[in-house]
């Protein structure tokens, strides 16, 4: 298994959900970087659950201690160790999934694979691993702050439910203000509502995240199989319950013709635009200066408690699954901080990659 | 730069539209498989524009060398390389886009990043390249069909038309018997209208092109950040043009709920499946036995005759475009090559990472 | 900076000589293998300083604890995290160091690439650091022991005192019946000796420490790039202190003739060895079935408490240093738990990445 | 198998001896640098065999061409490929290798881990491969010499016959005097009359050759397991027929005390130097800005015409071989140019990893 991301700025994740401990090593982060416990722990407390109506109840504390990489408050060139002690370890009995593969989740995979399947609140295979992305995204981000780059993720929908767009000093004044971290306050409310709606009758609800990347330079990524737009797919991809991705128009460019959607340059004192954004602020794989906008398709949880059929890989026949215990009925508004945190991890990479951030010294 | 992709089967291309040639090497492919110029060369020949009403009349031969990588008709284990030399390498005069980048091309992203660009015929940043691709995809495509696996791309919705769906037989048949390369034949002929159509408008029109791999075993791909969707949307959003991938529903998750969409595992004869594919045959990272099945977002080839705004570079001022030269309007019919190559790489190489195939010998 | 090694079976090493704690991340160990504390701890017990008249009375407790990676006793092929947490972070003052670099010790790369240092007990650059190295190494030992893999370091040499080869059978014996882990009994009170003289008189001295492995199949290592002998030299030269690596016969084979070394096979029951085995088990690099013999040249230690010349890079002057602390005098016999464990690692890593252990799982 | 090497300057090599063609992919060279096929040529007229007294008659054209990477004269960013064509593939009989491995050559590893041998003059196992390390090379050091970096490996000793240390200025003028590129001239008459005298007894002789890099400035390579030296010997030892790596006074740190070695720091007028240079410009993993000096022992080219014992692979019985033929009775002359570009692939590397080289453009 490999569980590292990043050629410059290497994220190592390790941990499962009820396993001693989670976190995450950040190799590769130039020195001279102030960075605190409080820069990491403002971005987990975004992620942690039991904050909300519509998140699931369970306490997780997700209080994290780094080990290693900072000497008098700034980073020192050395790997960054953050690691989560679990509190409690073994609150429930899970022993009913230890055979039986919950309808699109990971543990069929993970039990076929490996043979010794941590089936614990879903082991390494649970969305709490995504807590080493966080880790790793709080980093990153202040890393891009140096360089006026900032990153937010916003819902966009819930089942059917649409925001209106809004401009991104609204965006990121408006996800602050509602459980659902979307930025259209009016379908925020109605998106509380259906998510509370779908919990209520034991199932879940799928829906869409945006992330907007703003004061990204021209030249980020490298054409033909290092493309920005190939490595910000694969990362978002990678994140648990995602089915899609686009860049700008996305899947829309399939109903236009060239001359609709072509982003025309335009350049006004010395400073050059395109008119449109059509392309989501990357072209030929690299950024041309606009702001980087991305989709993903978050699909409803799969853990639900409504009965499903299942199999039972030891006695080798069907079974029916229950799935009880406290299960976010839509992940979307949590699944927002990860998706920031990977765009920065990625960018972060890039931005050491393509010479705009010295590689071992922030001084330089 | 980096032009590689794939960690133990691994493809490098190089070259550039209108250099002296262009190719790649595949290293890391097993000994052993029988391999000969004609298995690479019947693919190249599916991409080869000027074959038909709906691509460019440019004609390029594409004649593939094998120079290294083959013993008495059969891989070795070392660099396969195949390399296809330009016949007319100064046909045209580029010198207009020497300055002067078309809207949405990489140009203006190739000119600011590494200062010296062959702006002829697109340089490195052309469709051309996708030879490589290629190349290395039907290699990987006959190291998987030793596995039984076997993988096809066809055209699912041009513009405003969309294509019913079809079995996989079906598609396999049909999307030889049209140069749109759709397997829904009604839906094929209004296809080749519209692109004859548009281009009669010096425009173009974009498209999406689904990708369906079956045979593939439960177990590929690494949980977290090596996950083989994550792998599969990276290589496809690598693909010019493409601004969207999804696997299974795709986008469509967002509309359900987790009750609707969920796959129920069934096992019958010890053989185990799921009722539906919602998920395109991967979840948790990892392929559980089901096909796999993508979709990317084309969009209309952005060099169109209709004048555009750009900017003069070094004069740094406004400055009118317009693009002669024979285009496709629309290149998705080409592009279902590319995709099918592309994820028979990925495929390929997970094989062989995750110990389906030998890494050195197939007769190991 | 890149804190990792290995392609299948990786290890990340993280912290500072002070800091708050040192570990290491295993990534890509297959599940199933049976893993305690007590497996990797007895290896780091075997690095501890302060348990013999030659070694540092310095003491360090390096009790390790596993946050990851194993369930039921086995491991699960998810990440193993290994940690270690220093009790007493500040013993001393170590600000003399602050601007000031040793001679022949890393501080002054550290101090002009980094720009901020940990100068604390060399912080990442001090020899602590290989308490990674050996976790990596002690579950790479494990993994190997599968397969009857078997890795033994000894001394050869310690300044002009060389002791005499021994069989394997012997020096897996003799190495745990004295301090200097020489298999030469005779020699190895001869070097105690030396060794102490060194230390009274403020100075320190110089080795060679060899390595044996037995049990390796023929066929490990890639020709060309990702040769075995280069990926050991590589792990082995990366050991501080380290200044030369050899295989086999070594520079030795400088004052021969093809005829009087080259290594004559011979078959005998189907069973393929060489007559002589000069090639130190590796040709074309590839393991030929042969003990993997090699040897690493060992710098005295260069933190001595002698009066040496220095300078201080703040003031851009000259400046004496006098290094006070209780130093190695020789850290040949330390070294060689770090070589057992280097080498295990490179081993572990190409079983896995040639074929004869499965990535994935040890029952597959 | 794998045939790169580096991780930002990455060279891909392919080919075999009696194959099509040979060569090397460089991706990741910044563009921007003036390079022609003539830079590339007189580096490889320098490899090339049949050229004088101690070379093996062997003709070899070695003409390259450079098929892409290269615009109006300057690189623009993407991949350099050169190659060169075999004149006369299949001059010769080869079939008595085909079972038979011979001594101390590659040949059993290659026939038992890939089943599909060329073993047609070696094959990929043969050191013509080299071709591709001094395309790399040569290109590497165009690179370094725009920072004003200049690398010259040279013969100290042949069998017996160790030459003087000589001047940097001296070697630079010297190894070009005479056929064994040995820079004190009386030794190498001596070298020159020992290696016909081998040649002439059907036997062959081993030798040492230095490497010396000047004007690197401090800080290049990244502590623990990216050392420089670590890379150093990697790719040194990857070099076919040498068994020993070491950097600056090498095994001889074996023989001494700290007190003894040491490299004392000095300033004057604000630069850093060391009084001596034991640590050979590399200490702690990193450059220290004195010159880099690395030392390769070379066996006795394995191929020799006298009588060896052997086996048959396919009878799986014990056999004779007799190699006739004409093969280079010492190859130290000639590792020179592939310890030099070699060298310079590493250290331009680490001149892009650590920020000295733009990674892009020159001119930025």
């Amino acid at each position: 298994m490999s569980n590292s991301i990043g050629e410059k700025f290497k994220v190592t994740s390790f941990g499962a959900s009820h396993g001693k401990a989670l976190g995450a090593i950040v190799d590769g982060c130039p020195a001279n970087l102030e960075l605190s416990q409080e820069d990491i722990q403002k971005e987990l407390d975004k992620r942690k659950p039991g904050t909300s109506s519509v998140t699931t109840p369970r306490k997780e504390s997700d209080e994290v201690q780094i080990l290693s990489g900072i000497f008098e408050g700034k980073t020192d060139g050395t790997p960054i160790t953050g690691v989560i002690f679990n509190k409690n370890q073994h609150s429930k009995d899970y022993s009913m999934f230890k055979n039986t593969p919950r309808p699109s989740h990971g543990d069929f995979g993970w039990m076929s694979k490996y043979g010794n399947y941590d089936y614990n609140g879903g082991g390494r295979g649970s969305g709490r691993v995504t807590v080493g992305h966080v880790i790793g995204g709080a980093i990153a981000k202040k890393l891009l702050k140096t360089q006026d780059i900032e990153i937010i993720s916003h819902v966009t929908q819930i089942g059917n439910i649409k925001a209106e767009p809004q401009e991104f000093s609204i965006i990121r004044e408006n996800v602050e203000k509602n459980p659902v971290r979307c930025a259209d306050l009016k379908a925020a409310s109605e998106m509380e509502k259906l998510i509370i709606d779908k919990k209520s009758e034991g199932d879940s609800v799928g829906g869409i995240v945006e992330t907007i990347a703003v004061g990204i330079p021209a030249g980020l990524g490298e054409p033909v199989f290092e493309r920005l737009d190939g490595d910000l797919a694969r990362i978002l991809m990678n994140i648990g319950a995602v089915k899609g991705v686009e860049i700008g128009l996305g899947f829309d460019v399939a109903n236009h013709t060239g001359s609709e959607i072509n982003d025309e340059y335009h350049i006004e004192n010395d400073k050059i635009t395109t008119k449109t954004n059509n392309s989501g602020g990357i072209i030929g794989g690299m950024s041309n200066g606009m702001p980087i906008i991305s989709r993903i398709a978050v699909k409803p949880t799969p853990s639900i408690s409504k009965c499903q059929n299942s199999i039972n890989l030891e006695k080798r026949e069907n079974e029916k699954i229950e799935i009880k215990g406290r299960h976010d009925p839509c992940i979307c508004p949590r699944v927002t901080i990860v998706a920031e945190s990977s765009t920065a991890i990625i960018l972060a990479d890039h931005m050491i990659r393509s010479g705009f951030i010295h590689p071992a010294n922030l001084e330089l």
